[in-house]
């Protein structure tokens, strides 16, 4: 079970303004408390800088590392930001996340040589150059072809992280249900290969929203689901997220749940 | 997905109270409100009751029926208990549900006539003459036997409801994993019979336990459960539970999780 931080992001308001006035403090703040909080990796994305997302990525890469020993998770959907993002976090003897890879030629052909070159650990997310999945099968087809041609080039399979892409629920009442599909048979078919994935967009255009996003947490676990992108320092889901984790017989004399309760992660 | 409302059970105080100054208000008013709530049927529980346990459940029966529509789930180990309680039930037109039968053979052999005769919905427990089960295998085991020998018999797949026994994660890991494996198990392989069962049990031992039982809940529908037995005013599992039907693809347009959130089910 792997926990990656998600609250560094340009598209947050409260990022945005730290990244304008180049508050590292501030940053700092985020990326420690998501570390105490029990996030695995902390995900770093600028991709609302466009003019200036590289040189950015880099800024907000050293002024973690300055504070921060937790490993860091590169997120851009550009190669260039990677990149330059990988290479300024390079100089810690940490591992490298890299969000993400598809199975869309050009980006794949991008970005393979980046997880190559720093062995990194990848997100692979199931869209090619038809576009974003719809059904389990579409995600099926993607996984099988996306995890083959990985392996092929020599990533190892439990250095793959697999996104199936969560779609709302609000345009279409089976797509939860598709994604649980699709997690399943990946689960069966590629027992190394992890799963990953956000919560939020499962939620979107509907009310109580982080109930939704709680309750497919839980689904998701219990489909294979061995990794996600989340808020690390939303006391309540953490403490769903160790429940979860002990009622399916992941943690023994649920001492991973006792510790969680006594840390008081059930607000 | 079926709802059996659990809160009319002498082993709560309240209840024992109730019975035993024959304060027939108390327990209708416990009937109506677990109906508001949403409950499909009222259990109906007085083993605690030995000395009495025939005359309190037609007691309890008819007082509950004088001021509730609901159906009814009469709910006892011991067969005369059952005859007593449908006996008094059967003057309406609603349908009834005996909770429970067993593949233990004495028990079997009682409760089998009862359910044909009311044309009965039946909680069938996997436990057999070896007693209670641990594995999934266990419980496929006997499963395969009850089920089989319940059709054999006349009833109809349909008001078949498997309950399998669920045991505290406090006293084994596995014990969670175990239950949903063979309630996958028998959603594949028998898609018409139903998956009945009480949350409490898995939690017992640990803190938090509103949390677990919650979370079981939600893995338990991700396997395949499609009933429960629990607190219907319980607003935040009521919450959970439509939320869940939702994001399982249970909910065209989400309809039943909006009105849900209208009637305020998230506290």
């Amino acid at each position: 079970m792997l926990i990656v931080g998600e609250l560094i992001n340009s598209s947050r308001e409260a990022v945005r303004r730290a990244i304008e006035g180049r508050d590292s403090a501030a940053i700092q703040r985020l990326a420690l408390s998501q570390a105490a909080a029990g996030a695995d990796y902390i995900d770093i994305n600028c991709g609302t800088r466009i003019e200036d997302e590289e040189e950015t990525m880099q800024w907000l890469v050293q002024c973690i590392q300055e504070v921060c020993d937790a490993p860091l998770c590169i997120d851009s959907p550009a190669p260039g930001a990677l990149a330059a993002g990988l290479e300024a976090a390079q100089r810690r003897d940490k591992p490298l996340m890299i969000n993400s890879i598809t199975a869309e030629q050009m980006r794949y052909a991008a970005v393979l040589p980046l997880v190559r070159k720093y062995k990194a650990k990848v997100i692979a997310l199931l869209m090619d150059d038809r576009g974003m999945p719809e059904t389990a099968a579409d995600r099926i087809r993607i996984a099988d072809r996306l995890i083959g041609d990985l392996i092929a080039d020599g990533i190892a399979p439990g250095d793959i992280y697999i996104d199936p892409l969560v779609k709302p629920i609000s345009t279409g009442s089976s797509f939860g249900r598709e994604v649980l599909e699709a997690v399943r048979y990946i689960s069966e078919r590629y027992p190394e290969v992890h799963k990953i994935c956000g919560l939020s967009n499962i939620s979107f255009g509907l009310p109580n929203r982080k109930i939704l996003n709680r309750i497919f947490m839980i689904q998701a676990m219990a489909a294979g689901m061995d990794a996600y992108i989340l808020d690390p320092t939303d006391r309540a889901m953490m403490g769903l997220f160790y429940g979860s984790r002990a009622l399916l017989g992941y943690d023994p004399y649920c001492a991973g749940y006792l510790k969680a309760h006594r840390s008081g992660l059930y607000d």
